[in-house]
Order: structure tokens, then C-alpha cells, then sequence
């Protein structure tokens, strides 16, 4: 399509592209494995566009795999007006992150909901020992939010789910923006005591990626705005926040 | 350099640059900013470089900046191996990390103790109210190592030190791989409680950034490994872990 | 997988693509379409490829799309062989072109066969009359070898067999390098006159793309032939042929 | 000429370049050949133009040598309105094409003129042998038009006049876009049966290369609309048929 | 500042950098030396510049090592109106280029001015005899202006001040666009027999390079027209005289 | 050239081009000019270049044009040996820069032959008089060699020995490495009071090109020499001098 509208002489080229596929292959992890975010970034360039508006990559450093401007929008203000109107506000809410790479995340909601945040600290504690889910923070008696960028297999989000409830917690809510929801997934959130899972309608859902305890929040609204600014060349800025 | 290399013919040219300047630089955080970690790297590349040594980059994404061959070695066995020796080690040793995007940092140190974690969650309660440096997870009675890439002008990490005191923790410790210790650095870390801080030699420290209470450990035989390795086109990767 | 070796320091990356996908996309044939065998070209050379091994590009302006080294092997003498081991040669046997593009192609096979050539020719003698598959060439009471590159919905080949048929053919035999058969292809050619389809293995086929009238050729020797000489620096050209 | 114009901040760069020039390497045809139709589009776009508008390159492919925009124009409605009002057109006349690649232009002006089509078949019927202009398709009792894309030598086109004749075609005309007309061009084709020679005014023609034989049609009028549209941000596509 | 207007989407970038760096790296005077004013305009270029305005580089063909429009102004007119205002014109006004690579530069001041001109000819009489500051041209009894683009450590030019002196020159007067006056450059022209040193404001000069008998001209008024044009789209050239 | 060798996959591809055409034009004397110097240099880098080797191009600069590494080599030693065997050295002669550019090439020569230098300042004392030849400089009674890179229509290399003529020289040689001698040259050269033109074979010359009072120097054991170099991955910077 870039390549079309390039031949076609179209004068610049934005992309909207609310899930930014390969995010998750942002650094070589192990030897001998590719930085894909980076080629997926390099191919579009490439081929033409001269500008892209996309939603929560999986890492904000990926917004300098590219040389053209990104409007790097975000729904964690989205996703948290969900739990505000729902009431899960305060100091009896945790928000918890499901890994050690998504602290920041998990305090930006914490934030809007002025609420702690504890850590799902998966780690080892003795060699030949299996991986414990351990918990830093406290959610004994709290309600738990868990909050990623993508739910994929959702085997570390229902796996922190289940956490939670052995630590004490008394509810516990997932949400994420883009559901990839792959492979054993969805039997895995509809057996995990994840009360509810709000996401975003970044990645389109067909009908058997869909249960009851699924809440999707439209995108719409945000990118229409992001697409009404750039053309109209007014500051996008304001809604990175 | 570089450009005098190019111009000379060399047939390949290797930059050794223990520490990546500007590297905190590494996305837009506000509207309006450049994404210098990104622009260096251009920069780099443009001159003519045809690989890169490094040393433990603000975020491993950086790697993905370059479209060159990039060895990401990292200080954290080494400076892990220092504590080990000290003896602390165990599950009455917690390291700590300074901020939210540090935990990965902080976890891997972590396992190389046998040690849990803990974060300075530093957060505003309520509106209009001081920002407060809480803790998650667990610090009081224990013998606490903060541990960041980069100790700059110190802020950060002595109110991490005052903050573990008051909540309990009987000794600190901190350590980094990048002593920039600017401006008020050096007074602020004499007047903390940290007993001891670690660091390594990627950046040279003049007379005036030496304190009795720091300890220096060189990089010399981890980069000297890298280059031997590059140069005789064996792997790097294992140097990374 | 491209990146992964740039990134693990590859001194040179060197492609092996038996069938190069989009290469019918390889102009603006209609106004708005992009040029898909270019962009693909692009893109390769962004990901790190520094020389390509491919076979029967359709058209071989192809090989200008990109800036590296392209060996551009083919098949004609393979499948000719094929052909001149069943006794298919000489005067009473005429190659055929199943349209106007591809007269170059037949005329190659059937200086190896010795023999004729027929183009299908496809055209609309009135307006509002339906296209008819006339036929420039003598057909009548000959052996048919229809030749194309690619054979996708098997649509055009199976109306030119048709219609050779019905201008007198006594056999028609079909054969081409990439078998995509998408789509109806199985069906269409398995009710066709044609008597068998030959094809090489440049495209992998599942079982339920096979049928009794198909024969199978390997390209693994000539691909392999191309790739020792391109490990020892010797010239490919005379595989071109 | 371009550099000028990029030096002196021009916003955009449109080449109009009616013959492109070493058009007809477009492919590697033997070993250690250039592709010097890519080298000189590569030269064109270093130089800093922006778009291009040009006149029957020798294969539409050359399109995608390009990544800026190309309007790819063709002479073939002109020419064929020129025999159109000659009146030649209906089953009487066979447009025929001189060589194996030139097929689908002769089918284009044959659709045009509501005619059959032709193809001269250089073949070589036994080794050690000379070729031998066959001719695929009826010409007996026929009025036959050669097309090509350019005229140079003119071996080809007369050879091919001489053949038509001698398989009984009744009046030969030839046309061409480009008329180079190099070396012995001249003489050749005022000796053979060519009975008139349509050629377009893409290629200036100084009074040496001129005879009574030949007629020149103006692509002013194409050219000129071409501009017109590209400078009024209108579609040029329908200029292409 | 280049790479955060590129990511805030600015259509073009302008830079006008008065003194342009590095300028007099701009060939390989010895081996193994880079040419780090084209390193600086590839960077500049890298970053994102679209056009650049500056003033009197070292040597006019510094332009080309830019692909970019640049507006190089020169201050030679303003400098010349300066001595032209004092009354020093004419046959009894030497302008004088200290070196063998500023003879263009001294006959533009010259031609203003309509006066002759000299060249300090640095020369090596005899092998093992130390080089002499020799004169070609006539100096004796006359005024002189010594004229250069750039002082740096002042060495060259206080040198041929007093060439000039004991060469007969009544009196000696020094200009130059760029002051970069570093090291011991105050002292040498104060102690030098240069009676009024006229520099321009393109370099910023603080309060300790300052002494009686410098004159500064501004460059404002040069530069803003040129910004205005480039704004306004009009021609900058008539300011290059 | 450069593309075929490219397209069959050599290593390097070293350019040896004698004498760089173009090298005139390496900045903008004029607004709306070119600077062809440098486009010659993309083009042959876009080409696939990977080095060069040139005499003495018109302006040193010329080698930042390129990003490839330059071996630069000069011609003056081989012209300065010529005068030299000839017993033309010492303070009885002057070598003449022709320009006000060629200064520093006319010291090079002097250094060889221990002599002093002049120029010729080609001025306008009074507007709306005719320029005239002056001199800069004591030519009176000596013998007086003029250096420049290039003849072409040798009109100011003439106009410049008759001044030197005219001012009291009594002999005058002339000499250059890149003999274009276009158009009037050989006329003026003839009829001039050059006694003797030396030049080198950079640019071969036709028959018609050739008078007796001119000596052709050779440049191939210099060439051959630094392609060995090149080739066997020595220093080439010795022969720069």
C-alpha cells in the first residue's frame, strides 16, 4: 500500500497502526537473533512512509527505530477511566505489573487510580529449585489490577493472576491494550480467577477470541483525533499522555 | 577518528565505547524533544563505523538504534561478583532499585545473589502533595545494594539511601556502571548513609570525583575479551550475560 | 532471519530464493497499483542481503530491481530435458506460448526441442463479442507444449489447452517453473486436455496439490551447482543458460 | 541540469525525458554485463530528481527501476490512429511483430486496428545452418505493419520486411516509437519493402536522417498534457492506455 | 536540535550557522587525516538539515560537500566598506593575503578597495636555513591591509604584520570574518605592529578577547536578509558578492 | 563499467581516472550553476565505486566530494624534475601562478626548483577600463615558468606569457599536468612566447593536438605504482608529495 501511494505521488505518507507488530523482538535477547522491531521499522521507511501514528509499542525506545516522526499515542488513560468509573480507586487498589520490564506502566496507571503498585517477581530461589511467583509489595486484602501492553498466550498474566489470589488479594482484574490472544489463551484467562480483562480494540477480535469476562475498549476516538491533528498540522503531544 | 579510518582504506572499523553517551536520551518523553541516543547513533554510522562495542546501554533497545553489529556487554557479573566476595548474599540482602524502569537491572544482580528485590516507588498520594520515595517490597532489617547504569548528579540515589534508611534497612550499598557524578554528585553521596559505592571504570574519574567511600572496578579485562574475540571473529554473546 | 546474521556480524548474506514471490507485480500495469517485485527487492537489500540465487524470475528485468549481485538461474533446460527424453522433439512437436508475454520463453524451449512455435492469442475480434483464444501458428495434427513461468489458478492454461485441442492438437502437454496452483488450479487442470503437467520443485507442494498427470523436477542440483560456485568464487553465468 | 536546479532549492525536480536512453540493457543477457538502464535511473534519482515523465521505455518493467514516481507514456494509440486514418484496419491487415519480446506491443496496436497479429520467429532450424525468418501467424495476401519500440540499425525491421514479403504480404509498413537510427539505418530501410516509415518525434531527426518513406508524428500534444496534469496534481494514468 | 525539529514534524530545516567548524580540515593535507569538514556536513545532513546558510567557509568548495542548498554569504563587502569609509582606497592601499591559498580572497577585498595586492610567500631559501617571511609584491611606503577568513592563534598574521613593517609598509591593518582567537592570539596582536584588527560578530567573542584595538562588525543585518529571502522563497544569491 | 563489475561481484572495484572531468565547476561561482565536481563524485559512489585513484584534481577539496577513500596523487615533482634536468632552478627563475587560485601549486614548484614565484593579478584599475595582466611580484630578466593544472583554450596561460613578456622576462616555459587544449588552444599556444609546453599524459593526445615546441611527460609509472600499492595494501600517501 506505501508503495502504491508513493507511485502514485501521493506528498507524505502516514501510516495508522495501532498495533505495532515484532515489538516484543526489540533487542537481541540471545546471540544470533534479529532486532525485528528495528527491521520492521527500517522495511517501512523503506518503502515510503513518512510518517506513522501507532499505540503502546512494547517499549517507548522504539519510536528511535525510526527517523521519521511518530506519534507514539498510549491507552493507559483509557484503560484507566474503565477502572475509575468502575470505582476501583484508591489505596485499597494495587496495580500490579506482570514482569520487571513494565514497572513504569504499572506506576502511570497507579497513578490515575492513586493507587500502589507491587511486582510479580518471578525468580529462582535456590539452583534446581523451580521459579517461584513471588510478590514485591502488598496486595493481602487489596484488589489487583494487572496491566501489560499485549496479552499473547496470557500464560505469565494468568499465572500472576493466580499469584495474586495465593497472596491474599481479593479480587483480581487484567487488562492490556493490544489481545493478541494466541494458542491456549483463551481457556487459559476463562479458567484463571481474572475477574474481568479489559482491552483495547487495537487488534480486531474474531468471535472465538471473545468471553464473557472480556471487556474491549474502542481506540477510535484517540486515533481519529491523532489523524484529524497531523492533518491538520496541530500538535499530536498532547495525547501521549 | 572514524572518518580518518574510512579515509585510510581500513577494511573494517570498530569502535570500543565503554559509555554511550547521551543514552538516556533514548525516546521522546516530552513533546518537542530529539531522540539523541538515536541521533548519536546515526551519527556513528554515517562516519563510517562498521561495529560497536558497549557497555551496559540506558536500555537495551539501544542496540536496535544501529543497523551495525552492536556487542552489548554488561557490568553486572562484575559488579555482583564484588558483593559476592563481600559476602553479601542471601535472602537478608535485598537489591534495590532506584526507579520503575530499573527492576530488570535490579532483578538480575538479584539472581546472581540469591537475593530479593525491592523498588523505590517514588509517588504523589494525593494532589498538591509532596511527591513521597515509598518502597515495594520488603527493606527493613536488611542490608540493601541500589544498583543503577548511571549515577549523574546522585539526586536520585541518595533519597533512594535516605528512604531504605528510614525504613528500616541497616546498611546500604549502591553501585553503577557509569560514574558521570556531576555537579553536586560527590557531596550528595558523601552526606548519604550509602557505606560504600561501587562503580567501574568505563568513564575516567578525575581526583575531585574520588571519595574514600567508592571502589573502582575495571572493565579493562571484559572489553579486552570482547575485542580479542572480535578479532578473531569468535562469538561475543557469551560476554553479554 | 536476514537481520539475525547481520546482527551476528555475517561477512557476506547471500539469498537463495527459488521462487521470488509478487514477481508478476513487476509494473504499474493500471494506474494506483504498486510495483511489488520492486518494493520486495528493497526491502531485501534494507534487511542485509548482499547477493541473491534465484530461479526464473517473470521477467528478467527483475534482476535490475536490486543493486546486488543477482544469479538469475533457469529452468527451460531442465524441463526441455525433460521433454527430449520422452522423444518430444523435432518438427511435429510446436511450443506454445499461452500468451503474449512469453514468447521468448517458448522460443528458448523450443530451440532445445528443436521445434516450432504457436502463441496463444488471446483477443476480442468485435466490440461486445466475448474474447476468443485464437491461435497464431500451425497446431493442426502437432504434439503441444504449452511453457509458462508460473501456473497460479491454472486459468490460462487450461483455456490455451482447450483451444489447442479444438485447432487440431493431437497432445497437449503443459509445464512451467513455480507451481503456485491456488484456487481451482487442481480441479481446472485434472478436467483439462492437458496430458501431463511438469513442474519443478522450486515451490514445495502439499499432497493435496498433486495429481496422477503431474511430474516433478528437482532444481536441487542446479541451486546447489550455483551455491558451491558462489562459495568458491567462481562464475555462475554459465547456469544462466 | 538537476543538480542546478536541487542546488538552487527547487521544490521539485520533474525530468521529462521523452527517449530513455539505454533502455534496451535492462537485464544481464550475457555474464558480466551491466544493467545499465538501472545504473542510469540509480544516476537520475541520485542526482535529485523527483518524478519522471517518458515515452515507451523498451520494457514497462523499467518502471520499477525507479523509486520516484514514473509516467510511463505510450505512443501506440498515435501511431495506430495514424493507420487508422490510412484506413488500414480490419481482418485485412496483420501487425506483426519483429521479434519474440515485442508481442504484446504488437497486440496492443492490432486491438486498436481490429486486427490479426504476427511474429517474425528467428530460428535457427538445424546447427551449422543460418537462422531463418520464419513467421508464426497468416501474412499471405496481407497487409502487413512491423511495430517496434526503436528503430536502430534497422537489420531487424528490414530483414523482417524482406520476410513478409517473400511469405506473400502484399504492403509492408513499419512504425516505431524512437527512431535512433543509427550506422546503415538509412540505406536499409530505403532499399527494403518498407513501404512508408511512422516514426514519432521523441528523438530529434536532423535532415541526414531523413527520407521520403518516412513520416514523424508529434507526442507534443501527449508530452504537453502529461505537464499540464502533473503540475496541476491530476491524474496522468489515463495518458498511459 | 536538528533531530527534535525532524521529530516534531518540521517541514524544512534551516540552519544558519555563521562560523562553520572544522572548515579548515577540509581536504587530506598528510596522510591518515580525515576531511572533518565534509564529516560535519554529512552529519548535519544525517541529522536532518534541508537547507544551510552560512558565511565565508575556509575554501568556496566546501559547498559540495553538501547534497543540501547552501547560501554561503560572505563578508568581504562588509569588511571592504569598513576601510573604504576610513578613506584606504587606492594605489597606495596594499591588500595583502597572508598565505598562498588567500590570493582569491585578497583580490576581492582589492578590486573594492582598487588598490594592488601582495602575498606573503613563506619560503625556505636554501635547505637547513630557517624559513623567511619573504614579500611578493610591493609593499614599501605604502598601507597595507592584511586579510584573512579566519585567526585563530594569530602566529600567521602578527608574522606578516612585521613582515610587512620591515618590508617598508607605513602602516599595517589586519580583518577577518571569523575571530577565533585562541591561545595566545590577544597577546600576539597586541604586541603586534597591526594597528586596528576588524573582525565580525559571526563568532561570539567574550569579555578577555577583547582589547582596544579590535573593530567588530556585525554580520546581522547580512544574515536576517538572507533568512527573510529563504523564508519568502526569494533569491539569496545577489547577497553570495 | 563500474555497474558490470559490480553485477558480477567483485570484492573492490578501484577507479583509476588520470584526469577527473568536471573538476572546474566544484562550487557555485554564479548562482543557478551546479556543482558538477561533486555530482560526478555521487554518481560514481551510487555506481559502486569502493575507491579512487586521480591526479591532481583542480582543488584539493575535491576529495571530501567523496566518501570512498581518494589516493590523490600530484603531478609537480614530475614537472619540477623535468625543469630541473634542465638546469632551470635557483632565484633566476620565477614560477608564475597564471590566477590568483593557483598560488600554492606555483610554491610547490618553486620549493623544487629553489626559486621565487609571481602572479599573475588579472584586475580593472578603474571601472569601465579594460582589465590588464599585472604582475605580482619581479619577473625582469628572469626566466619565468608558468604552472597550472589545467589548458584548455589556453587563452589565459597565453595572455599571461605575454605580460610576463612584456614586464621584462627573457624567457618564459609553461607547464600542466591535464592538456584538455580545446578549441583556439594549439593556435595560441603556437603563436604565444612560450618556448616550451610541458604536460603530462592524463589526456591523450590526438596528432592535431601536438606541436613541436610541446613535451609530453608520462604519469604511468606514478599510476603504476600506487596500483600496486592499492593492491598489495601499502601506504599510498608517499607519493601524494
Amino acid at each position: 500500500m506505501i508503495d502504491a501511494l508513493k507511485r502514485a505521488s501521493a506528498a507524505t505518507i502516514n501510516i495508522v497502526m495501532p498495533y505495532y507488530g515484532y515489538a516484543r523482538q526489540d533487542r537481541k535477547a540471545r546471540s544470533r537473533e534479529p532486532i525485528t522491531a528495528k527491521l520492521v521499522a527500517n522495511l517501512i521507511e523503506t518503502a515510503g512512509a513518512t510518517r506513522m501514528i501507532t499505540l503502546d509499542m512494547h517499549a517507548p525506545q522504539i519510536q528511535g527505530f525510526f527517523d521519521i516522526p511518530i506519534d507514539h499515542l498510549n491507552a493507559v488513560r483509557l484503560l484507566s477511566n474503565y477502572f475509575n468509573e468502575q470505582g476501583l480507586t484508591g489505596e485499597d487498589i494495587v496495580v500490579v505489573s506482570p514482569d520487571h520490564g513494565g514497572v513504569t506502566r504499572a506506576r502511570k496507571m497507579a497513578d490515575r487510580l492513586k493507587a500502589p503498585i507491587a511486582i510479580i517477581d518471578k525468580r529462582r530461589p535456590r539452583p534446581n529449585v523451580a521459579e517461584v511467583m513471588n510478590i514485591v509489595g502488598n496486595v493481602d486484602g487489596k484488589v489487583c489490577i494487572l496491566i501489560d501492553d499485549i496479552i499473547d498466550t496470557a500464560g505469565t498474566i494468568t499465572l500472576a493472576a493466580n499469584a495474586l489470589r495465593e497472596n491474599g488479594a481479593t479480587r483480581v482484574f487484567a487488562c492490556c491494550t493490544h489481545p493478541v490472544l494466541s494458542g491456549p489463551a483463551m481457556e487459559r484467562i476463562q479458567d484463571s480467577p481474572i475477574e474481568k480483562l479489559v482491552v483495547t480494540n487495537s487488534i480486531d477480535l474474531p468471535k472465538d477470541k471473545w468471553i464473557d469476562k472480556m471487556e474491549q475498549l474502542s481506540v477510535a476516538a484517540l486515533l481519529g483525533e491523532a489523524i484529524v491533528r497531523v492533518h491538520e498540522n496541530e500538535s499530536v503531544s498532547s495525547l501521549f499522555e
